[in-house]
């Protein structure tokens, strides 16, 4: 098991008027989610198989919130708190499955992320 | 703008070769994603409700990595190396968009992710 | 507008019980969706864009179903009334948005699915 | 095996310029689906788990058509040859998962949409 200490000093601007904490500990979300799933006997369910279906499910009812709306009003979806706030657990819900997909399957999330931004610098050049 | 600096000691079990990062710096992603759109003037692609279209679209790749495979296979997909990359780019994709999703919405991941944690330990209780 | 009329005659195998029509009336399906949107005053909301978003959300509530299901479980479902119910409900919630994005965009079903069954055929060539 | 002969007269209006068939049937192209899967030995991988998962999958392949357009786009495809012709693919795939999904799990699919029209009706009920 690996365990990263951090000793963090955030560095606000003048314009914040409370510190956050920017980084998001996606190893210590694994582990939780795992204790989770054997706090109710879940293992069996949690095949990479079953993850990824269970994640495109979330997906889409990320996608259900949008569906009807003009491009202007999901522009606008943060004024409407009670929608604003099913937003929020929707994205939660779909990466809490990434999170959990990557943990089963051995794929470490920050490599990837950065594999995939290379790839994608050398796919979409910028136009001179 | 907010940066956070961090100074990681990494504590590992004697099986690991390397010592890797386990925090995931989520607003400085969500900084050089906005770079890479406006880079490429993308920005007016970017509305909320396309880019779950696009989110909900890389997911469904990522579902098509496992739609023939039985559940064992799916749980040995690190065994195969191409495959096993395939996925960490499509999870990377996903991870990718929901950042934007959230960055252009004003959604806090780290957040809403503590509460999703809250509200299922909340819906499903342990049996006793 | 065109009108089709058939006269069908039914034969059936001696285990049948009752004689079920086969064929699916596409376009007069079409033509009650339009007049239920209209009835509604529907149609601002339902461009292409908004009727596939809205396809994918019942396609994936069709997933849903299965997601935590072993394959020989999903073979059972018919055994189970509710959920074959309930499967079948999604699966046509997903065949009626089909049909209205087809309407929308002019897009001939029948002709649509024999040029893929051709081009199918000749992608994945039967091995000898 | 059911099997229905039908004597289809065309009455066409003025407009048209050729006589099409509305009806799909359903069974003969579900029968076909079965006789391409088991010429090629597919019928293993044929679970109807697996089967939503591809139909998923092709119902995102058709939301990405429409991802970056404006509503206004998506209404104008069909003056777009290449995309026009696009769609009509994805259409046809995803509709033929869900004729294969109903043909492994014993839905009536004409069954199942008008059951599912009249429970919109009563969940929609007009205005007055």
């Amino acid at each position: 098991m690996r365990q990263i200490f951090c000793v963090c000093t955030a560095r606000v601007g003048a314009s914040l008027s409370h510190a956050t904490l920017a980084a998001m500990d996606t190893e210590k979300l694994q582990l939780r989610l795992r204790e989770f799933a054997a706090e109710r006997q879940w293992q069996r369910y949690q095949t990479p198989k079953n993850l990824a279906m269970a994640m495109v499910v979330e997906a889409a009812e990320l996608v259900e919130i949008f569906q009807w709306m003009t491009p202007e009003e999901s522009q606008a979806i943060a004024s409407d708190a009670d929608r604003h706030q099913h937003l929020g657990e929707e994205i939660a819900d779909v990466l809490l499955y990434l999170l959990q997909i990557a943990d089963h399957t051995g794929v470490d999330l920050v490599a990837a992320v950065e594999r995939k931004l290379a790839l994608n610098a050398l796919k979409y050049p910028v136009a001179r």
